[in-house]
């Protein structure tokens, strides 16, 4: 028809070839949104466990995703960079992984959050970023689970002040303003005889989500963690993914 | 952190000022999902209903769209030239909508589709496309009605002759393949008695959700009608919805 | 060949379509090359004869240019928006411009600066910029008109404080630093007997070419004027260079 | 000034970090300005001394080039993956390289060609390419040099069997059409006695102009050879070409 001609502008945004590609998905107005449907401070174990179904299932949908990340309201997935998903179309990649994960996010509410009702629909926002080699991979997803620990401490701390110390929100925000780590390790201890250390390591290391090294299982199974993936012993244990796969 | 420097790979992506957005939206594999939830043929009402919540959910959050046109599996969302949401970052904006519009229709599926079970998580696909003047804006929407008339008819002739007459799926798309659309009125009239022009104006023209003139109205409520959108008169008689809003 | 695949890296740039183009030129560390070349301050007519020489020649070889605008070491040229020049491939227009320019600047530098040798070979910077409509580009060049006024008023009073005031230039800085437009051409008047109205215009405008009215001319002659172009005067003249050509 | 908002639409086009940038430059129109102005068939070796002359210019300029290759009207820039030239902006970068480039090309002209008038300005155009890994910029300059064998050895019998041959250009092109590189090799020793393998290495090879292995050298001295760059021998004898500089 006379109207196709409004086809033309929409532009191309295809991705490099032969690059990493990260999708990171992050909950919008997630503060509030935990506060709403009265998350447990400062980890709700079921939210968390949601936010994993999701992954999985996005991960069951793309075998291109080798491994995921997530914590907090976050997820990141990584692309091989030898794979042509969608043409390595970038807003096509970034809107269909991000669609299916609050899909599935609301999908598996009712299972995992048992007994609780979903007031509204949360959702989520999405961006693929570009890394060239595998150095930069590793250190994307040292940065997010530097991030969780950071966070983590802090906030384990902060409402364990709040919640058990009886102080307020403000007050515990002074106390901790210009703490280091090991500050806030201290007062946990002394103050309320936590080992950080053995806090769930779902709160302090987040979730690795990756394909096994078994070929024959690699595309129907995948391997839910909490480890480190900050040093080496993990890439080493699983070279696959962040190689070539040419066996 | 010595890692935080992979935040430097992200991109900017920022959208040409004063231009409009248009975010389209549409089902992946909604054939398939069609089929799996025994979608009426050719026209789901329900599940058009469940479109439309969705996109009133999303109108309900961004008042920066003003319109948005839907049929079959998608939906489109018009931005103002004028507006700055999100800095006008594209992938922002398209993943948030998409993700949005997801999250609506999953989580209102069990009040549109009374008594169905929804079997797995749906996603939708979504990309921002700039235009530049109005002109191109409204032969954007009458390119989308201009679809949904010409596959209704199809669909609609289609299916009466499968259902109704009895012949199969390919014998169908024999009779159809070299038919105009008067050929196609007349088959639905002579066969099936049937007059075209009374079939359902959502099916026929799909779904119009916009802002209403008044100003005072205009955030909190949303007009959905099933109307043209073609020629001149729904634009002459809702200015507002095109021009610079400068009362 | 087994190397081909290397193409697949070019990316695509297209432009816009429906929207104006401005390629702007700036040359690169002119501050050096005019002191080198011993321009003269702060205006060296020749110099500026050679820019628009170049301009010429661009034009000369564009015909979907219809207007240039130049002022110290830049220029810039119109496209219009229904143009479809290489597809609308912005790094290709950008650089085959700009290419051409800094050949044409070379080429005629002997016919312009009589008498001086060219010491090295100057380059200048490129870039395509996108305008949605015409009011943005009008804007566009206002601003660089206002620029030129804004610029050659300064520079005027400070080199004539520096040159026949006899004072320094760290001491002319400082006179001025604090000054607006009135005291300027105070000083110029007061002090030196100068109407700054009375300058050159080519100095104080900056120097347009454009596309003459008649159709038949139009593609081999250019017209070159050292006069405003903020105010509407120019535009309702001209009204062929923003409106649609549809004769 | 109320004209300044239109700085706002400039785009952001930063080039992906830690990725390799190669700029090609190639002669807009050089098969009608080769004629023009008499180049020697099928190869001026005073043209391809001045796009080698213009070469050197922009790697004298631009310390973040190490390696260049051109042959026929083109010539690759390769700009380590480290660096930060004009904060890796793609146009800024393209524009300035081929602006440079073109006017030494001018520059040059009278020395390069002697006794020859530039009739008009020649110009080029000019795009970045980003290579993520040491392989595909291998690869890319392996594609230019295989290009510049295949174009010569066809352009050497083409023109031998026009000019010496006593045929004409059409007849030279059908008895060329279906012919592999041995079968060229055999026209040209057979009929015109001539070893293709003894024709200049400039005409066969292309020009590599990089930087030395002696740091000392390197920002003031550039090597400029006709060599093979397809096979390893090249890149292990100049390690310090592809690998990061951390000695
Ligand atoms: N109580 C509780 N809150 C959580 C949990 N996981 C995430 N959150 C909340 C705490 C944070 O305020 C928020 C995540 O931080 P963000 O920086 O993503 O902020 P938010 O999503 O509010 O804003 P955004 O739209 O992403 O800019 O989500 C949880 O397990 N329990
Ligand atoms: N039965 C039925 N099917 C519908 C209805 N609305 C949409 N569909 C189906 C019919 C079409 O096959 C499909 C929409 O066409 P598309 O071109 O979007 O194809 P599909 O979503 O399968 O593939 P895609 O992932 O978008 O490339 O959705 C409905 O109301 N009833
Ligand atoms: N003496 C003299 N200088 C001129 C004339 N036209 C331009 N210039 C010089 C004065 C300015 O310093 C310079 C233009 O300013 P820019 O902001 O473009 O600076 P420049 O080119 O040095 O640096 P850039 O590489 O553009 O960032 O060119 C002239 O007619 N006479
Ligand atoms: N006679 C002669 N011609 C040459 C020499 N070097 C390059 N050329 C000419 C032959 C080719 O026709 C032309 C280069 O081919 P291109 O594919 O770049 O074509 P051209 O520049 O004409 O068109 P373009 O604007 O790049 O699309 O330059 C030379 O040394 N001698
Ligand atoms: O959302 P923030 O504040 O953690 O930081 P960001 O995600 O980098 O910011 P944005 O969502 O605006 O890209
Ligand atoms: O999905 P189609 O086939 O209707 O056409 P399209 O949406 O323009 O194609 P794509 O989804 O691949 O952009
Ligand atoms: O060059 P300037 O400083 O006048 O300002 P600009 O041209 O906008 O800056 P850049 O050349 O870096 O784009
Ligand atoms: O110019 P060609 O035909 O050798 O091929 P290209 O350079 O890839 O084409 P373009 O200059 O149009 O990008
Ligand atoms: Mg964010
Ligand atoms: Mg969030
Ligand atoms: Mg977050
Ligand atoms: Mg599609
Ligand atoms: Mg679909
Ligand atoms: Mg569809
Ligand atoms: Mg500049
Ligand atoms: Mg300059
Ligand atoms: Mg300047
Ligand atoms: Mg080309
Ligand atoms: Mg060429
Ligand atoms: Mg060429």
């Amino acid at each position: 028809s006379k109207f196709e001609y409004v086809r033309e502008f929409e532009s191309s945004d295809r991705c490099l070839p032969n690059t990493w590609m990260v999708v990171r998905l992050d909950g919008k107005g997630f503060h509030k949104f935990a506060d709403k449907h009265n998350f447990e401070k400062p980890n709700d174990k079921n939210a968390l466990s949601l936010m994993n179904e999701a992954a999985k299932s996005v991960m069951k949908e793309f075998k291109e995703i080798t491994l995921a990340y997530g914590q907090s309201d976050e997820f990141s997935f990584l692309i091989r960079r030898d794979h042509d998903l969608y043409n390595r179309r970038s807003s096509k990649i970034s809107t269909i992984i991000c669609s299916l994960f609050t899909s599935a996010y609301v999908f598996h509410w009712d299972h995992c959050m048992v007994g609780k009702t979903l007031l509204y629909p949360p959702c989520f926002d999405g961006r693929v970023i570009l890394y060239p080699d595998e150095k930069n991979v590793r250190d994307y997803f040292s940065w997010r689970q530097a991030d969780c620990h950071i966070n983590n401490l802090y906030n384990t701390t902060f409402w364990n002040l709040v919640l058990k110390g009886g102080i307020t929100n403000q007050q515990a925000e002074e106390r901790l303003c210009k703490t280091v780590s090991g500050d806030k390790n201290e007062i946990l201890f002394s103050q309320f005889g936590i080992n950080y250390n053995n806090e769930p390591e779902m709160f302090r290391k987040g979730t690795v989500v990756y394909r096994p090294k078994d070929r024959s299982k690699r595309s129907s199974n995948v391997n839910v963690e909490h480890i480190d993936i900050i040093n080496d012993a993990f890439w080493l244990e699983h070279p696959h993914l962040l190689n070539k796969i040419r066996e």
